[in-house]
């Protein structure tokens, strides 16, 4: 991604703003209730899955760099954050304050000298 | 969401770089793989989905609304944003211009006249 | 369902036998491992959640009631339950013997007099 | 799975009975909606996709097979199953029937000659 750039929607405010408008304009709010969307979310990220469901690990990046999958895989990543960023909108949630809050306690749930090269759960990092 | 302000997060491109610092500290990129991260993003959603799960439409605000149920839904959108943005960082896609480049098919699949208050799929806006 | 015809795919055994032979035939077995089939169940979990999505509690039981959508509605449901035995046949798991294991556990962890009419959590179950 | 015994849970109407009688003593009827059970559901499948989330391919099966590891899956795995068998009892839907009718439609859309050793889409299979 581009470093900052008024001009784009790199920043999660543009990106709700811009899907506010997109929903204005077709007068859907009326559909986005939170339960909605998160079955809807729920879909995208199926869709996400499906995009990689028969590739094994070893091919995967590979396969991810050729069309028409790459386009099908990035369109099925924007539609998650679409979808992600509508439901923080609808129950009034800031993204970016929520984000920076977890990023915090998963410092301390994992801290770095603990946890490293560790793919465990934090319960179990001090045993 | 507060305007853009360059000590925030909301910027996904400092979402992401604070991801890659975290990640970096604790050497976890190794785990970080497309499909992993991917079945790591159904389980997040999975964990917003049962946050509602037993509350009915017309007591979803307001159980939202109140902790601690409030910062579990804020902490479980957090945790989506995070494997969307580190999914993303992963496998090259600039999710602002994949946002933007979906927004504009979708304009266009769903133009705003005939698409107006339904919530169906634009194969079938024309009948 | 019809009560147990030793004819019909009534029988989880049946069923895991049907999909062994139809999977045989076409040499898909390389495919079935196990986090490939994972991630195609969340897939088809994310287009049993697509069919609902756009409708309030309300309205479920009248639309689903409806052509096409009830067809839709069952090819989902039939297709989680097919990757469900086909995820359990591949990693043996006797599906029946789970089941029965965890239905105890959930009748020691949520005892009839306490669990009545509360959809709760079993941990805040005595509070 | 043993093959059918009569005292077994083998038998998806027996599974249902059983899920009929759980829920029927802890008056949980009332929660068990379509898109209730359907959020449920996703959240199952997000924990089974979790067990096996930092697991490569190709250390899946031998992980699986140790304790506590393999218990947590064939839960997960029975939970699904759990809800997948509610969400039909309380639509209506034949469960049998629709896997039978799915199993033909697919018998039909991949056949064995074109799709044998293929894992592509059935509107791909002729190019």
């Amino acid at each position: 991604m581009e470093a900052t750039d008024n001009s784009s929607l790199v920043d999660l405010v543009r990106i709700r703003d811009a899907l506010r408008e997109f929903n204005s304009a077709r007068e859907w709010d009326q559909f986005h209730t939170p339960r909605n969307m998160i079955l809807a979310l729920a879909g995208e990220v199926g869709e996400l899955a499906a995009t990689v469901q028969w590739i094994p690990d070893s091919e995967v990046d590979e396969a991810l760099a050729e069309s028409p999958l790459r386009e099908e895989f990035e369109d099925e990543l924007a539609d998650c954050l679409s979808y992600l960023v509508q439901i923080a909108d609808r129950t009034g949630v800031d993204l970016a304050v929520a984000f920076a809050r977890k990023l915090r306690q998963n410092a301390d749930k994992y801290p770095a000298e603990l946890a490293r090269g560790k793919a465990i759960k934090y319960t179990k990092l001090g045993e």
